[in-house]
């Protein structure tokens, strides 16, 4: 309802953020510590990504199903790196129906363990491999510090969870995985990514590698925004699942898993939104087009709102995947009304009044431009096209800002002194020669906060020098603040 | 893969329950007591189910939201029923982040009090009303004794919670939503039911008045499938939500809730299925129609398989609703291929051998009838319309299957020993006059195992005794043994 100002982004980047989330009715707090509640606008955003997502895995052969919640605890100890990695994170059930557990149940903070002790039942030959499951899920991460759909204590996520018989077919998975996550962020959420390896440090307490799409935010700040993992044959090993191949020897089974997380409407908004509220890519809006009608007398009303539901029928009817609201409500004024429906993001909106009737037009204004230039002001016949065609140039256009911020504040540095200074100025970015040790990634975190986000895939391979060490290097990585 | 028979229906039908829930790989036990995995056909099945009713949902006016799993302890004692109701099926987290909490936290086992504390900060006057919201979620009830689908400790549900200003709005929310269950039940899941009121004993933690959808299955016991509540002001009472009417006076908000769960997929197995496995409804299917190619060597295989695939593409384009899917798997032969799609509820086969492929024919068989007539035998031209067309009918002879046999097992009975015979030699429903006394119905329950289903809508006013009391009596009411 826009009732209070929202902190423009050069005053306060982080409270800006929280501003747009809540005042546009995304989500609110919940009543426990971490939890948010996804209010019904912040879910129709999500109930669109995942729509885009199930049919791009189910495209790529995927089906889903459905892994209890509750987890016993014995079964994270069964992989030593998983265990370290997330005993510390979980909610631990320790009573149910009025009685003490004898063994504790974590809630999951992801699902390998669970999978895999349920695979090793379902695997026996090579004739049921590959297994493509995934699933659509709750998880609970016990996080320090939380922050509205970037880091909650309950999130919502999909989980990917495959087995094969060869370390190559795992390895093409997982890769497989990674591009579609790369695809989703890029052609619908409008949010150009760089995909990359994981350094050692900072891949999956469990996997043999962990790949990665990285966004930059308007901040400069970088945001992980999908995690594709070759698990190798840990966790078939930790929970015996092997295999029988066609000459009858057995072996272990390979393993993925990938997911994607309600972090990414966060990461959609950080991308795209504005000093007025939320900004949504066309591809993933919960409302396309807000017609606001226009009187200023009870007949003018009557006759403008009976037009105003005749032409939206018409045009539902000529455009029918767009979506359509009228917002014929009687207390509030149309200036109210173009500003509430600026602050939760829809594309468009249409101004009818009785002048406009009279002269078959409208006027169509953009959420992205907000112009009122005469090129919009359409007859009412060429609108439904009109609207098509915004709604595309919008998609479009929201990449190439984004793509174009990304390209401007990213810097190439071979400097130590001078990567500190230009992070601390600029922020982004920064392709930087590191000698690939984890000591030394640790020493420029805990230097300049900054990470190393990935190894891009396919970077140009270029002999260089470590800028913290000096010794040699095969290649920049990026390196930058992240969320 | 059907390994195993599957127990006879008449030899024992819990057990032959179990056999069809597990060679069917509907769903699987979990490691954790009373937990399930839903197996991809399970969930394929319950997406199907959810896209139904998602969209009458949103047909009726209601969006889709997330509320946290966790709920402060203290939250459910501010309603003295509810806490009486659910606090012994709790499960409880007492731990977090390495830490025991300050306040322990109980997983939803329905989550009228975590809304209705967040319904409390945006209802502030009667222009935020009504609130019609829905959320799919898990919920986790620790049940004494569970069984696959019918009763688990953790399920996946819808859960309505809707606000509302006058008394009559929520009543005819509640009878809204109890009608769009009615309509599922039986126009998707073909499964009829008898919409009716539940006795003050069997209502609702926490409600006025709960309504229910009741089914009986193929051993004549009755199935509870949805329910609709209304909740009065309880709820608003509890958690202090009170809004400013136009008038400016203060009330305290109404109150709905209604939901359905993973049970259903009990039911629709209970309905329709037989002794060689799974039956479903052609609108709930996960697979139309299966083909089956038929060789006898490789010059053959490859002249099947290519016009299988032609064929395929060719119905696919003609009757682009059918979900077909072809089983070209090598290592089976066509009578396995046939066995295994039965126990997995495929609606209809087509076999296709070289000899069909000369005549341009192939044969149809129809999971719920299975006979080979003549009639089968179809021209390749003419079977995406066929196909169509027995999809179709087999949707109606289910319903029609089913509720004639509800019909059959319905009994009309007025003296209690009468009743107690019946119910043990011929079981089903029975039409019976009861005082409406609570004391009576728990008399009837510890003495037959019987209970009071429902006091059906609209029955027929009909003045009569009380079967076990004498008392007097306004009309009749189902008596039945229940899952």
């Amino acid at each position: 309802m826009a009732k209070e100002k929202i902190t423009p982004r050069s005053d306060d980047f982080s409270q800006w953020y929280i501003d747009v989330v809540l005042q546009s009715q995304l989500a609110d707090y919940a009543p426990v510590r971490g939890c948010m509640v996804i209010r019904p606008l912040g879910y129709a955003l999500w109930e669109n990504m995942q729509r885009a997502l199930d049919s791009m895995f189910k495209e790529t052969g995927h089906q889903n199903a459905y892994f209890p919640l509750m987890i016993p605890e014995s079964f994270l100890k069964k992989e030593a790196e998983h265990v370290e990695g997330f005993a510390p994170e979980c909610a631990v059930v320790t009573h149910g129906g009025g009685k003490e557990l004898d063994e504790p149940l974590v809630l999951r903070p992801t699902s390998e363990t669970v999978i895999w002790d349920m695979y090793r039942r379902w695997i026996e030959s090579h004739r049921d491999l590959p297994i493509l499951i995934n699933q659509w899920a709750n998880v609970v991460r016990w996080e320090m510090r939380t922050r509205l759909f970037l880091r909650t204590t309950e999130f919502l996520w999909q989980e990917g969870h495959t087995a094969h018989a060869t370390e190559p077919e795992a390895r093409e998975e997982t890769m497989r995985m990674l591009e579609v996550y790369r695809t989703f962020a890029e052609e619908w959420m409008a949010m150009p990514v760089t995909p990359g390896r994981k350094t050692e440090n900072e891949k999956f307490a469990g996997a043999l590698e962990t790949y990665s799409i990285e966004a930059m935010m308007q901040d400069g700040r970088a945001l992980q925004a999908g995690t594709s993992h070759h698990l190798g044959q840990n966790f078939a090993k930790a929970f015996d699942v092997t295999f029988q191949d066609d000459s009858g020897k057995r072996d272990y089974v390979w393993a993925t898993s990938w997911g994607v997380s309600t972090r990414l409407i966060g990461g959609l908004i950080m991308t795209h939104s504005d000093d007025d509220g939320l900004i949504v890519p066309p591809k993933l809006a919960p409302t396309h087009l807000v017609m606001v009608p226009i009187w200023r007398s009870d007949e003018q009303k009557s006759t403008v709102l009976e037009a105003a539901n005749r032409i939206l029928d018409d045009w539902k009817l000529k455009n029918p995947t767009c979506r359509f609201h009228l917002d014929d409500r009687d207390q509030f004024k149309p200036g109210f009304k173009y500003n509430e429906w600026e602050v939760k993001g829809a594309c468009m909106r249409a101004e009818l009044g009785p002048k406009d009737i009279e002269n078959q037009q409208t006027v169509l204004v953009r959420r992205d431009k907000r112009e009122k230039s005469d090129k919009m002001f359409v007859p009412l016949s060429e609108a439904p096209t009109r609207i098509g065609a915004e709604l595309d140039a919008m998609q479009h256009d929201l990449f190439a800002a984004a793509k174009a911020r990304q390209e401007e504040r990213t810097t190439v540095v071979d400097d130590y002194e001078e990567f500190k200074t230009l992070l601390e100025e600029k922020g982004g970015f920064f392709m930087v020669h590191w000698d690939g040790d984890g000591e030394t990634e640790k020493r420029m975190q805990e230097e300049t906060k900054a990470t190393i986000r990935c190894i891009p895939l396919g970077r140009t391979p270029e002999k260089g020098k470590c800028m913290i060490t000096g010794k040699e290097s095969k290649g920049r990585v990026i390196a930058a603040k992240a969320y």
